[in-house]
């Protein structure tokens, strides 16, 4: 009998099965230095416990896609170890800070199936959440990917595509407990400008770059404890090269961000997100950013903000897709989410 | 008068002389984290303090390669800086696990001599303990090496070879108090494989690879403030590359092992091991390992599991030696211990 | 209206003026782990809880370096974004240790300004104060840096040169409440050389060598929260070359002293130093140093040695600059700095 695991394929899924993802995890101080080791991290409320006090949290929590991508390497041996391509993102929602001593883990519970009319792939649709140690839910979300079938005569399932909301709704993002900016540092944040300084349609430019390389790539990864081959395993591709998570660049393209957009302190939603084109290492990452929507919140002093965050290669910005409809070759995510800022 | 240590010569040492190493070291939350992010360690004991409390310990322990390496680096310096070749391990056992808070020192006794007939180096053999700040000890070890002379005309001591036990009885192991397994979650643990399902004589692959980067190795090496010259210079070896720690490769592989072996949760024997052939940044680690013995323990559902982890740069698993009775070249360590496993 | 900084040029600085930086930061464990992997770092005072606790502490502080280059990595969007070069340290003074759970956050005043004869560039002289989460100093610093007018029609400021002492009298210094090494143990510091043993003109080789990688000196600069885009993003330069922050080349070489200054166990004074040639990666640094001065302190057990140290990348040791005045092409660090050490 084979003890090692092969993964899940198409045929193994089963609408309304709920997978109870495995290694739970309990982070600390170490995972909020590193966190800064391997990103320009620099929003205030997730690099100080005084901040966060000021803003009446308990401490500084660990940053918000950090969190998500603990919760995101649970679910990879389970889901994504044979995807052919991770498809999109929806109804993304952090509901509670995670804070050291927290312990992360995670469920997905399957909402959609559709065979692909090649009869060798599918996509799967699944609801995942982070559950701490209290089985409070941290965040949830919704992925699907294409995944392979590993018997081309299985049956197809019945369709089920699951319906889900383009854009979370302002009312639809959770606050988290206390949260009140009426007394927010403008200067201890690194910026001026408040929820109602960003006109909806604004584009800004993050002008600083940062070049990727193996190492760090592969540290964040596994700190994540995301065990997908074509991260780690230069045999695992063809070209001999390994991917970059594409977490990895989110949570690149976001601390970059942090030079325009320093009081955007909370992620709270996650509408969607496209990893437009692979990211490899000796790339230098940019990202520019578009206010889409803004709202009001009922947390004192505390606007919601929602942001098209785009990461590139390079290029000029605010260049997004060609003529053809297509990204740009030199995009590399095109991520659509909402922030919590001062107002 | 010079300030910097030269480092002990063969001569230098004296049966039954104990060697107090220096640079006691507190660990935190941060060493866990590091730990996580440098290897690609899923075992949920150690990732976890809801999994561990749940076995019956206080908290996640640091995982007990990193409290070996901990003790082993504090070593280096009167035990390895002129040693020509770690030649072997034996009778290594965990006595308590490490926690976040804890300080740990090293002391080795020496234990055995023999000057090679070249007359130019000797073995060594020590007994190393590694004690906490309540001066019990944590773990200990016998190592032997071969050391150059620093005077060739100094005396040769007379030999003596310690009585070593080539493999340590499952009774001779030591159990963590209130080490717990009748509640064991598989589910949260990854696998489903239990003590019982396991053969003596099976062998498993562990299928998964890492491709190993320079800046991963000495940052890994560091951490345990092992300081010997060719990790970390490319002016130390003739050919201008960087050796990378054995114990980078035995962490690497033990977490690769995980795939297989999830449920071997706790290491707590360390009968031998060989570094057979060098390791060099670029190659991709791949392991597999080999039931050697199992033995019931008196701990409540824990049994032991005695393995050999082969930790190879590429070729067909299982294969071990060749014609000539030397490792294949591509097999780059050679471990045998004991594991604790839910029953 | 750009969101983005620009940076400070030199007309944007008024003698007086004093600058809040931004992004407070809490340190915990997991800063002292990275610092312990970043750098050979094996000082027993910043190692050990209990170490530290005998010598009169409350536990192991972070690294005297670490909590300066957090401190400094705070200034940089502020006062070097524009620098075209670091000229110069002075009367740089630790007076608190940094505790895991403390909140570091910095201002900069400005107490010198001279605009260049070429009227495109000026110095600046700020004293940069860290401080704690009770408002405490923790170090303070004068820096001096070359920035680039933004407007060259900007009329010239009056000059006003600071008069800074060149070397800091030894009762200039802060010695840690408490601090008292009358039962400092030697052999787990890890040498026995106490500051009698140490005299005047000394000179000594620190013997290692370590080969820098990119992955290492940007993880190092990011956890420091400095922004300087030449460290990290190769497109900032001509050469396509990334720039190795000084501090890192400062950290590493006096991680290297350990081995000949393991005694010299807290920095409380900088003289000055000169960051005498880039460093970029694939170098291997080498460190030696030259005892400039001694004192007795008021302290028990204590005295104060000032040290040069020297970062090279190679070459002969003790050589420092050439018949023409100008540092060796292989120097690249010149530091003057006061430690404490057991008499």
């Amino acid at each position: 009998m084979t003890k090692t695991n092969r993964g899940r394929f198409f045929e193994d899924y089963r609408i309304g099965e709920v997978i109870h993802h495995a290694v739970p995890r309990t982070v600390s101080g170490g995972e909020r230095a590193l966190y800064h080791a391997l990103y320009p991290a620099r929003h205030a409320l997730h690099s100080s416990d005084e901040f966060a006090r000021s803003a009446g949290l308990a401490q500084a929590p660990l940053d918000d896609w950090a969190a998500f991508h603990l919760v995101f390497g649970k679910t990879v041996p389970d889901v994504s170890l044979n995807a052919v391509a991770n498809l999109g993102y929806a109804e993304g929602r952090w509901h509670l800070p995670v804070y050291p001593g927290d312990t992360l883990r995670a469920t997905s519970e399957v909402i959609g199936l559709k065979q692909n009319s090649n009869g060798k792939t599918g996509v799967v649709w699944v609801r995942t959440r982070g559950l701490n140690q209290r089985d409070a839910c941290v965040l949830d979300y919704v992925r699907w990917v294409m995944v392979r079938k590993g018997n081309p005569d299985a049956d197809a399932p019945e369709t089920r595509v699951p319906d889900l909301k383009p854009v979370l709704a302002a009312e639809d993002l959770a606050l988290p407990a206390g949260l009140d900016f009426t007394g927010y540092d403008f200067t201890l944040a690194g910026e001026p400008h408040r929820w109602g300084d960003y006109a909806i349609g604004e584009q800004i430019d993050h002008v600083d770059g940062a070049t990727v390389e193996e190492a760090e790539h592969m540290l964040a990864t596994r700190l994540w404890q995301n065990t997908a081959k074509v991260h780690f395993d230069t045999s695992a591709r063809p070209d001999g090269r390994r991917l970059i998570y594409g977490g990895h660049v989110i949570s690149m393209a976001r601390a970059l961000s942090f030079n325009g957009l320093a009081n955007a302190q909370m992620v709270v939603g996650l509408n969607g997100g496209a990893h437009a084109n692979p990211c490899l290492a000796g790339t230098t990452l940019r990202a520019w950013s578009e206010v889409l929507d803004k709202a009001e919140t009922a947390a004192p002093g505390v606007g919601a903000i929602r942001l098209r965050l785009v990461a590139t290669s390079g290029g000029a910005p605010f260049q997004l897709k060609g003529a053809d409809g297509k990204y740009l070759p030199e995009v590399l995510l095109d991520l659509d989410y909402w922030a919590l800022m001062p107002r």
